[in-house]
């Protein structure tokens, strides 16, 4: 808690919230403190050239590391836990060993990756992305901000750009302790969540083309009312997470109209769709049928319509041995512990193809992150800590 | 067609449209223009404190006139029929008496009143209004334009700040020929409407204020989604305007929301509904039924509703006898005709309460108006200068 309290001065903002975009002067900031910190517990720190740092404490035997890991830097109008938790909760794990002067078969890593949050450059997940070779480092390194900024000049500048090639200290297995960042344990009354998956992702863009007609003297069914078809596609995706059930959710978060008078039939309309499920076949079918429904209704008003993919991610399961091993720890710890999907992308699921892996959430007051007013409280964050640290420790004690 | 043209000329924008704005140099020059039309005609000329400009034809009898009238001042991208059709025409219906040395019982005058457009000052059909009595000179004279420039320093300043008091040139009736600038006439292939009515219109704005949420964390359950109430709204007028029929058209041309982005729910929204009929009670029970489910779908989506009445005008019904008039004369003439409503609001509207007063519709090309677009055939424009003569000349001939 000192930890997170000390870090959160770092690029503190109104409110008790933080901004600390990927790369800034505060990152480089808030990444010294963890270094310093990893320092101090003796880890063998080694930063790559994507600008993801890993502390290693050693094992009995050679090999890789069971590695805990998450990310420090925020949105720019962010909270003191999110991606902050998961990694200092692993120098807490580390310390803890050292105090008891438990060794542990494997060696253990603590690690915080590059640009999560894709705040300030896309895409998110950079740093963990690039370590489990699922984006290329040179497309990273060149990526831009909004000023023209690249990757590799701002980690050159911060003095991030590290010569350990990305991933060549590779993961045993991978641990993530993040808040929930969703209402879900709270309004249930549960201090631990298993997550069993990542939701998939499909975000559509749809630009629909009417007629701009006067309000009053154009008939009903006269109209084409690109307006009108924006909104039927809003109630309609509504609908259909409602009656997919499950893990569905779909958000309509972005409707411009034009020319968006009082008294003109709308003859342009954009807006987002954005769907997301744990099983890749429910969220295919719930593209199908809103693209199906998009095109019906487009032709049966009269409009033009487009249809833009803006973004589409697989959902990802995580390893069923961790997800079980995290809903046992916390059951014999005497939490309450439930199995539940994330609905937000984290590190962890970069991993996930190429490793055991999984996540702990704890609970988000109000579900509010993003946002300075986030906040778990110390018991629930303990409550996180300590399964951490018992699933790890059995991790780097199995003995494969 | 040649004065039409000529009007056009004057503030002509690409395209093939007009802007005359009202009280800037292109309506002043547009004002001269047809001012010198009307002392070429011989008409007996004044100009009111608000600008409106009357020309008269004296008769055998002393008394007021039947009068013919619309406007001149145009939207910024105005077409350039609206309002001036019925001005010009006013004029060739005296040119013609002219020509055939009709002498007529009553006095006839053509009329061009000051800003029914209310593209530049609020509220429109300000001249009118004021010349019946229905808004005060002095507030119209203190209304500011963006930059806050005064209506009564503009009448000034173009030399249109008229002696003589506004009312002082009385109608015994009044007739006004315009384009529909709907799409009926056109669709049904009918040559002349007669109006009987204006609709009623009911402007309402809503505010809704939600919980700003993930779109991937939030179950659909939980959510307080401001975007969505928006939306149902629009969907719920337009079934609720097909449910009602008649007359009845319901419009949501705004929607506005906040942070409208992609991957948050919408935490706030602002939207318009625009409700028209020409029939008061149903019109108040669409206001009833959608301020009724605003609030029901408000509190079952946790969020709150605030809603703002932006504009509330009665619907207007003409004469009767005016309108039987317009029907069987166009009869006569040999047009087909049809009894219908008017969805927008003109100046006649403002002589109906105080005299016998009615309107004669001609067709829109693709129902387009207050856009360069705006069209009328020279064919379909002189079947309505006809009827016009034709009514005119009964009215300035009955014994009363």
């Amino acid at each position: 808690m000192a930890r997170l309290d000390e870090l959160a001065r770092v690029g503190a903002i109104e409110g008790g919230g933080v901004c600390r975009l990927a790369l800034t002067d505060a990152d480089k900031a808030g990444r010294d403190l963890v270094v310093s910190w990893m320092t101090e517990l003796g880890l063998a720190i080694t930063t790559d050239r994507i600008g993801n740092v890993i502390g290693v404490r050693p094992g009995a035997q050679p090999g890789p590391p069971v590695m805990i890991g998450s990310h420090i830097d925020t949105v720019a109008t962010g909270g003191r836990y999110d991606g902050n938790l998961g990694v200092l909760a692993g120098l807490e794990v580390v310390r803890v060993l050292d105090e008891h002067d438990v060794a542990t078969t494997h060696a253990i890593a603590v690690g915080f990756f590059t640009n999560e949050e894709g705040a300030r450059f896309a895409p998110d997940m950079m740093g963990s992305a690039v370590h489990q070779g699922a984006l290329a480092l040179d497309d990273c390194l060149a990526a831009v901000d909004r000023d023209g900024l690249r990757v590799g000049d701002e980690l050159e500048r911060i003095g991030y750009a590290g010569d350990t090639e990305c991933g060549d200290v590779r993961a045993r297995a991978f641990v993530e302790l993040h808040i929930e960042q969703g209402p879900v344990l709270e309004r249930d009354g549960i201090a631990i969540g298993a997550v069993d998956s990542v939701q998939g992702i499909s975000w559509t863009e749809l630009s629909v083309e009417g007629v701009s007609n006067h309000a009053g003297t154009t008939p009903m069914s006269m109209r084409h009312d690109a307006g009108w078809v924006a909104a039927e596609m809003t109630t309609f995706v509504r609908d259909l997470a409602n009656e997919l059930g499950g893990s569905q959710v779909a958000t309509v978060g972005v409707i411009d109209l034009g020319p968006n008078l009082i008294n003109v039939v709308a003859n342009r309309a954009r807006m987002t769709i954005d769907l997301r499920n744990t099983d890749d076949d429910i969220l295919r079918e719930a593209e199908r049928r809103t693209f199906a429904y998009a095109d019906e209704i487009a032709e049966a008003e009269g409009v033009s319509l487009s249809r833009r993919t803006l973004a589409r991610f697989a959902p990802v399961t995580f390893c069923a041995e961790v997800v079980d091993m995290v809903e046992a720890v916390a059951t014999e710890q005497g939490h309450s512990v439930t199995r539940m999907p994330s609905g937000a992308g984290h590190d962890a699921q970069m991993f996930a193809p190429n490793c055991p892996a999984g996540m702990i959430f704890v609970p988000s007051r109000g579900g509010i992150s993003h946002n300075v007013n986030e906040h778990t409280d110390p018991d629930q964050i303990e409550a996180g800590a300590n399964v951490l640290l018992e699933v790890v420790l059995r991790l780097a004690t199995e003995a494969n």
